[in-house]
């Protein structure tokens, strides 16, 4: 079973490009016709790589290989970084399928399959039905911001009679917020400024506290049990630190090429923990979905069209500051 | 209820100094008449202190204030690091009555009781029977290097099918091995030096590898779960973090003063995590007494004086490598 479809790749300019690509579809695959897909900060990383850009998508399956049990021709479905994935390792069986260290070969790695573009050729096992009356544009951004958060709500223990604080807000930050007090946390927004702050409530936060990292805060904040770091900068841990609570665990979920100094030994002191967490397993993604349209969660959106001029204006928002709060592209 | 008693505490000029302390028991508190005491390498650290050193005491009970309940006159008990605790709030509750952050008075920052000298005043609830036939000098070390270890063994997860690696083989890493291996976790001994390879299989390990932190392991090491950094010297996580499992643990139990730069992006990839941990509970100093008694386990230790001159002996032999694998005070 063939198919062709167009993709938009970063490449060694950083221009983006779009390029054709013809596939075989495999036993276990299905060719996605894409409607929507969510811009995320990490999609910038990949503008210099000739491989197909985007990972929070949602389209049609148009087509199905003949192995395939779980979704039909005609439905609609959330796509995002989970794209083939070994179902036979111990991290599968707890649920945890996309870390899989013997499979490198992530979704976002496939050089011919993304979800910027008319289509995207993606294993069953990575595809997430949508809630019908979900929409589309609304789902895209669940895929990789709100499975990231998600993901850290869900899977470390996080519970209704928490303060849950979210530090930065932004594609993760305002999920974060909408999730957690639907969720019944406490939530405690820490932002650099002073302008989110009604935003912020109107989410769902029961404090707003400004704060940057490196400075002390403007006011006495109560311990805080979860903290997710979902802002797009550095961060001063030494400032950090002491905002926890005994036994609480902050989850650096900004993308950090260079170590980043940690105060071990107030850590120690504290019975505090640093938790790596990547996006969802599949399981997680079932669950965020089923959970944000129970709960009618929508993240809040800008869209634009889904070719390469639309992604350049979005990605140039994005890079501005001027994204509220996730950029959504749109097949026209 | 008065009590007299000497203490060894440290000096402005890093000299130990004995001192003579009379103090009336309160209603809650017990005087011991210290037997042992074992030597930790954080007493280093309050040398040039005017307080009472040593916090890994084995004593016996010799006079109790009216209101004690849970010891007798004559009862042999461990007392270390918790002294007075706050008994009433969350953490507490939850098991983990040292972390108490409206407590600010540990055992070691009472200026006048330590385990170093002839007795102590402490608080009921923080001193531990020793079970019948387990040895007082071996009892000594339990009460830090060995509960900081039990804390990390006992507390987050670690199972019997569990590879877990013990970097550093002294105070706190032998005692991890012996237990580790009495849980029948799969011992994995990271240790700079071939030298110790006899002494870590002989405690239980199954596995040894020559290894330094900023290098490459000699050989290939299997992922690990978990991974007790126990080695007195900085440590480069960056050359760390590669030996991890997926959703792997570090426990860093080695005091930096100094932020450790830590590469988060690859604890995100692999969702590790780097937990706080510090000495344990009552709770888990009662269950690694009972354990150690139950599975025989012991630790190595080397006997010295509990007299000023002992002491500085001990320290040095410490400071210059020489210790196998604790030092433990007597008293004559």
């Amino acid at each position: 079973m063939s198919v062709t479809y167009n993709v938009i790749k970063g490449s060694a300019s950083k221009k983006l490009v779009e390029s054709s690509v013809s596939a075989q579809l495999e036993s276990h695959q299905v060719y996605i016709e894409t409607t929507h897909s969510g811009l995320c900060g990490t999609d910038e990383h990949y503008l210099g790589a000739d491989q197909a850009l985007g990972h929070e998508g949602v389209g049609i399956v148009r087509q199905v290989g003949q192995g395939v049990k779980s979704v039909k021709v005609g439905q609609r479905v959330g796509f995002g970084y989970t794209h083939e994935v070994c179902a036979n390792c111990d991290n599968c069986s707890q649920g945890w399928d996309q870390f899989c260290r013997d499979q490198k070969q992530y979704g976002f790695h496939d050089f011919d399959n993304g979800t910027f573009g008319s289509g995207a050729v993606w294993d069953e096992k990575c595809v997430y039905p949508i809630p019908e009356g979900y929409d589309s544009a609304n789902a895209a951004p669940l895929m990789c911001a709100g499975a990231t958060v998600w993901t850290v709500l869900s899977r470390y223990g996080v519970s209704a009679r928490d303060r849950v604080a979210v530090m930065g807000i932004g594609g993760l930050g305002h999920l974060a917020i909408k999730l957690a007090a639907a969720m019944g946390c406490h939530v405690v927004v820490l932002s650099s400024s002073e302008s989110k702050r009604q935003e912020a409530m109107d989410y769902g936060a029961s404090e707003f506290h400004v704060f940057r990292s490196g400075e002390k805060p403007v006011d006495t904040i109560a311990p805080i049990k979860h903290l997710l770091m979902c802002g797009s900068g550095g961060v001063d841990y030494k400032s950090i630190v002491p905002l926890m609570d005994t036994h609480g665990t902050i989850y650096p979920l900004t993308v950090a090429f260079e170590p980043s100094p940690i105060p071990l030994l107030e850590l120690v002191f504290k019975g505090i923990k640093i938790q790596g967490s990547l996006v969802a397993s599949r399981d997680t993604m079932r669950s965020l979905l089923e959970f944000a349209a129970r709960k009618n969660i929508t993240p809040t959106i800008q869209t634009y069209p889904m070719n390469v001029k639309g992604i350049e204006t979005a990605m140039q928002d994005l890079r501005d500051g001027k994204v509220r709060y996730r950029a959504v592209l749109v097949r026209e």
